[in-house]
């Protein structure tokens, strides 16, 4: 159904938000976390019952749209789209889904200021499997960041529908206290970031006690720092919090950001 | 960016699920309920903070699709698609977003027998206001409806994230006791569905006693008669719940089915 910049208007991926996205960083040209970001969507369809994408053929996607928008240099972002194809009227699938798979790159986006955050009034469904995925059903993420910026903040926290602190909208959400470094569990309805994942790994690396916890919202208010995390930002610092400026332990958070992605350095 | 029959990539709608449908249904031609359904359109346009579309060219949309498709005599589904339009990278929309609206027919579906229904593991987010509005974010539905396939069922009774019953993945629910009729309060987690309006103002005009309720799915496992309702569907019975044989007051359903769509006949 995909015919040069455009799709079907039966596609489920359109219709019913029914497919997968990956975010990837690209430097000079370079796509970052190519194989684990690859790893998750293949993850993601299991769940969701897709055939996952040729692994070779995804990458093609990425790397033709970074140079069909002339990002070879500086650092982009790169979008990889899974749908699940054609579909009929209604919620049933066609029998054999047949995947659409197309990707599209982006100047990254510049970090101006530590985070302004908001605590979103929508929440995170953990109650659905979606909620630990990158799915084209964001809408709630994209209602949470439209309430962030009417109050002129940059991001907003999403707390589950037990008021556990999940994740913002578009990224993971870390906080430390003295030498444990939290962020939310999993099944709090959180998304295996990729970002995330370095961050554990370095922060372990760096000696520090590594949680994955079930927290409210007041443990964002009473931490040394809060950051976020994403493929895109990297690690984030957070100043303001609910109209509140929080604690910013610089040196750490710099240490725990350039041990993650010394990799890329 | 639409052309023809093919919508741009960069459609939010496509990549964020950041839009809305409405499914009618169409009589030998003639549309059912076009101002209720452009209605509830534009009031999920308010709560997304989109622009409605115009009631005109919406309902000459439907038109033209049920005509191109041949539809202009039986039952056909006609469904109304409006998207945020293009966007650029991330979740934050354009300042102006211009929607995308289109339409398209496809024969109603045929009702077999009294409907088959599981309890869904996948959780209604009575915690966002989407789930309340008929939103391109459909994919907990899909994952609903993929249960009850899975288990050889028609369709899936979903709860909300308290465990009360909300919905189906693609309709209304009511429950008979006695002479009151309950279906899920909207607070629930509930879409304000067209037929679900018609069955209530029926069955206060039949005498019985209605109330938006909140309750766990026990109380289905209790009443004397269970159904669901859209659109397409009107009313439709429902035989069996989660591998249990449900009762069945076919009387005084057949006369609330008649009662609400009575107009239609």
């Amino acid at each position: 159904m995909m015919t040069g910049e455009t799709i079907g208007l039966s596609d489920r991926g359109l219709t019913l938000g029914d497919g997968l996205f990956e975010t990837l960083l690209a430097e000079d040209g370079v796509l970052r976390d190519v194989a684990p970001h690859l790893a998750r969507m293949a993850a993601g369809c299991a769940v969701l019952g897709l055939p996952p994408p040729d692994p070779a053929q995804a990458e093609g996607r990425l790397r033709q749209a970074l140079a069909a928008a002339g990002l070879l240099g500086g650092r982009a972002a790169v979008r990889l789209t899974l749908t699940a194809g054609a579909g009929g009227r209604g919620l049933d699938r066609p029998e054999a889904p047949v995947p659409v798979l197309f990707a599209a790159a982006a100047p990254a986006p510049a970090l101006a200021r530590p985070a302004h955050l908001i605590l979103a009034e929508v929440r995170r469904n953990d109650a659905s499997p979606a909620s630990r995925l990158k799915t084209l059903s964001y809408l709630d993420n994209v209602l949470a960041r439209r309430e962030a910026r009417a109050a002129g903040a940059d991001e907003a926290v999403m707390l589950n529908t037990r008021g556990e602190v999940a994740c913002a909208a578009a990224a993971n959400i870390f906080w430390l206290s003295g030498d444990v470094l939290n962020t939310p569990a999993l099944d709090c309805g959180v998304l295996a970031g990729i970002a995330r994942a370095r961050v554990l790994n370095a922060a372990v690396e760096l000696g520090l006690v590594v949680r994955e916890v079930r927290a409210g919202p007041d443990a964002l208010r009473e931490a040394d720092a809060v950051f976020l995390t994403n493929s895109l930002i990297g690690v984030q610092a957070v100043g303001r919090l609910a109209g509140r400026d929080v604690a910013q332990a610089e040196i750490i958070v710099s240490k725990i950001r350039t041990a993650a992605f010394a990799a890329f350095a």
